[in-house]
């Protein structure tokens, strides 16, 4: 059997995983994605460590919850000490590209205490979180940020002819009306307008064209890629013709009851207040939205299925570990609410597919709890790797995918710091207040609000999550029972990272079987 | 008024709040100290936040907890990107100079990983976690580490002529008996025995030494330092006259009950099963060794009487801010047990005395919950330096130390990681599972132990901690408030370390206030 020398390690932004044919979409077209998971491993019940692209990526990045690693939300650096997934492939002798987006923000200040020159071979590679940039793209290109940072999808569009100032906004981002005026990709009522730009040089396209550049140039040499796609993130709009794959028959009614407006929980009902949220909460715009997200759903799709024929046309199909999953879903105004904070199954879980081509277990699904500290450990399994015991915390899923379904989980975490939102201003927290957990088993979802009441859900007979039982007089143990598990939880983070358990065994053994001396002898 | 340009920051090791005149003992003789605290400002509650050296320690030199900082034990190192004592104390315009125990061990892989040669001179910096081992002696000197180690104290015996293979064992820490047979001082049985080591050569006296040479050398530059007596640890043996400064009438009785070790705590009665548990539950050996024990504390209290002396002398007692303080204390026998784990009074409690030359506050006392993690705030604010808001979890003590006594702090806390210890072992506890943190408010400490049920006492109605209400019937809500409360703690760690509350808030104020674009915007 051939082993596995290469990781392509794909993850989409904003994902919600019922919008993907695999996972259930009733009216979604995305057979390649299908595909992946008719070849390997579909897990039913993937969590990201938080509900936000900043921690979730840092936690997918580090194999470390978002209370370990400290990137609590997006533009909080991450501390230049934690090992990243770049450190655990290249010590298993892959080069490491990063292609797309990956939102790591260097620890400037971390670098300097160190002395290390963020201008440095070193300095730079901390700075990019251990990737090699070999075409990185975060999407979302302000003017200001295509003037100073020169993103190179920007350089690739002037190349192309595109010519402006900002010419990933004015193109890629932006459609024109019937006037041939230009119209703002950032404003939700031009989601149904073609961006003016050609498919061919959208930013899926682009993507997807340097990851087939990155392999190409490996030849036989391993690699290890991140291919992060942007989209389906805002700015929701789509070139054509996926701009106009879908129309308001594909909209899947909203989850949500009046009661959550009305009754729900103080920070639901401050984040229902926010600008997204409220234009959600309108048939009008998520009728707009909704089908464009689909199409660039079904855009990227296309374009891993023609990542995926290349793969096998360059006899990289058997020895290539494929990972597919999100960084978070969308809430497209579930529960009233816009964007994705909060920890319902629209924004805390995400698709996860995992393809072993050594495996014979076709079409596989798995409903244990995963979360996506684990990836980094299943990589390393999967490449016959040692475990790293120092900083991981998350297990290797390569056994489920390989066996059967086994992984032992008690409950999920995510976590939010939502400090930086109005809901905050609104409800008068100063910036270390702002906090939220989720535990979430096999039937309870529980999410303890600092300073407020939890939430509580019952998955099994609630699936859409509109009844809160946080303040339930029938749910007391229950309620009791979460709270346990998070305080054991929060009590068994690994802080202790710089020694392995391995070596924390052989250190009590020597400490009880010292022979310089005995401590206390008479 | 002077200002503070330099800090003089004193530690013991293993010494108890309650064997210094000044907190209370009936005979030990401690005027120099006492002599501070009439000065200065004496803390009636002070916690470290693990009652072991190394955890202990770390707390104090980063001000972080240990669940912040990850070296919960002696032996794990510290993570090379957490910034220390040193870098707040360079950042503010002193040299910081280590003279004595620091305990710090060296985060190699860290260094490497960043690509930092610990050879160099970042490198040696940051392995000695940010001190300028002026003269390091971290004590307890096996032969194996004076072999390799080269211990400078060692080296300075040798040069008195004290000629041994590892002359700090043969000399400074070990006796002869009535046939002049070396005695070694690893024994307990041998504590009553004088050192085989003038006074003037033993290690307190030379630590002192070093201490004024440096302060000397710094001459009016502005210095922090760190001077850092390894005593009265164990080995428990002191020169003349030490050794027989005190008899057994000076030992005051331990506390413990018959029932703690017939019923007791299963962890606590775990540890009692230890060497010097085993020892020091017999009277003999606590007549033997607390002797010497106090002695100890009375040598360091004469060079502590040196020092100030030599301070005044040199005209830096105005501009001096004076810190004395222990990393733990030390059981002797309470509870049926020794060294220093678990969380009772005698062990997590410590003595803190803070001089600040410029109040008028004298001899003022401060009941007030504070923790060592306080120190380093307290040394910024006392130098005007600004504080530091992205690492630090502690609290300046200075407005106490200035005014009246105003720390808002409704619980301390402290933990241990007791994976290493025999105790575990014969509880059966894999390296992750033997965890314990205590939650302390003004009357009730509560210690939650991961997998045993807790302890509980109420420090006003049993202030020797006898009376374990961990399972008490009565104490239902005490116990469910005081799990909130580490529950809350918990949550509330500055794990997001990278940014400053400050910066958090400016964030959050552009984030929303951006002019570029709305957020969800129709």
């Amino acid at each position: 059997m051939t082993p596995i020398r290469n990781v392509l390690f794909i993850m989409c932004d904003q994902l919600r995983r019922d919008y993907l044919g695999c996972y259930g979409h009733p009216s979604i077209r995305t057979p390649h994605i299908d595909a992946l998971a008719a070849r390997g491993t579909r897990f039913n019940r993937a969590y990201v460590q938080g509900p936000v692209c900043g921690p979730s990526r840092m936690s997918t990045y580090t194999g470390r919850y978002v209370a370990s690693h400290g990137a609590t939300w997006n533009f909080v650096p991450l501390p230049v000490q934690i090992p990243t997934l770049g450190d655990y492939m290249r010590g298993a002798g892959l080069r490491t590209a990063l292609v797309g987006k990956s939102h790591v923000l260097p620890d400037i200040a971390g670098l300097w205490r160190l002395g290390l020159d963020p201008a440095s071979g070193m300095g730079a590679l901390l700075a990019e979180g251990g990737f090699e940039p070999f075409a990185r793209h975060d999407g979302i290109v302000p003017d200001a940020k295509a003037e100073l940072g020169k993103p190179p999808y920007n350089g690739y569009l002037q190349q192309q002819g595109y010519d402006a100032r900002n010419a990933w906004h004015e193109f890629a981002n932006a459609g024109a009306d019937k006037h041939g005026q230009l119209q703002t990709g950032w404003k939700m009522r031009n989601a149904g307008l073609a961006a003016r730009v050609n498919e061919e040089h959208s930013e899926t396209a682009w993507v997807t064209d340097e990851a087939l550049r990155f392999i190409k140039e490996q030849g036989e040499s391993p690699w290890c890629l991140h291919l992060s796609y942007v989209k389906p993130h805002w700015p929701y709009i789509a070139p054509a013709p996926y701009h106009e794959a879908y129309g308001p028959a594909d909209v899947v009614p909203a989850a949500r009851s009046e009661a959550e407006r009305t009754q729900g929980h103080p920070v639901l009902r401050a984040f229902q207040q926010h600008v997204d949220s409220q234009s959600f909460a309108r048939d009008e715009v998520r009728n707009t939205v909704i089908p464009t997200y689909m199409g660039l759903v079904q855009q990227i799709d296309d374009h891993i299925g023609r990542l995926m024929k290349e793969l096998k046309a360059l006899g990289r199909e058997d020895d290539t570990l494929v990972v597919f999953t999100s960084d978070h879903g969308d809430l497209l105004g579930d529960h009233w609410l816009g964007e994705k904070e909060m920890f319902y199954e629209s924004s805390a879980a995400v698709p996860l597919i995992i393809v072993d081509p050594r495996t014979g277990s076709k079409g596989k699904t798995c409903n244990a709890l995963v979360e996506s500290i684990d990836l980094i450990p299943t990589f390393l399994d999967a490449l016959g790797a040692p475990p790293e015991g120092r900083w991981l915390e998350g297990q290797s899923l390569l056994p489920t995918v390989c066996g059967t379904c086994t992984v032992a989980r008690e409950a999920a975490f995510s976590e939010l710091d939502y400090a930086y939102y109005p809901a905050a201003r609104s409800l008068g927290l100063d910036v270390n207040q702002a906090r939220a957990t989720m535990a979430c088993t096999d039937r309870w979802k529980y999410i303890d609000f600092a300073g407020f009441s939890p939430q509580l859900f019952d998955l099994q007979e609630d699936p859409q999550e509109l009844l809160d039982l946080g303040t339930s007089a029938s749910h007391v143990a229950t309620r009791a029972e979460m709270q346990a598990r998070l305080a054991r939880w929060r009590g068994g983070l690994r802080s202790r990272a710089t020694m392995s358990d391995h070596e924390a065994r052989l250190l009590a053994e020597r400490r009880n079987t010292m022979k310089d001396f005995v401590i206390g002898a008479w």
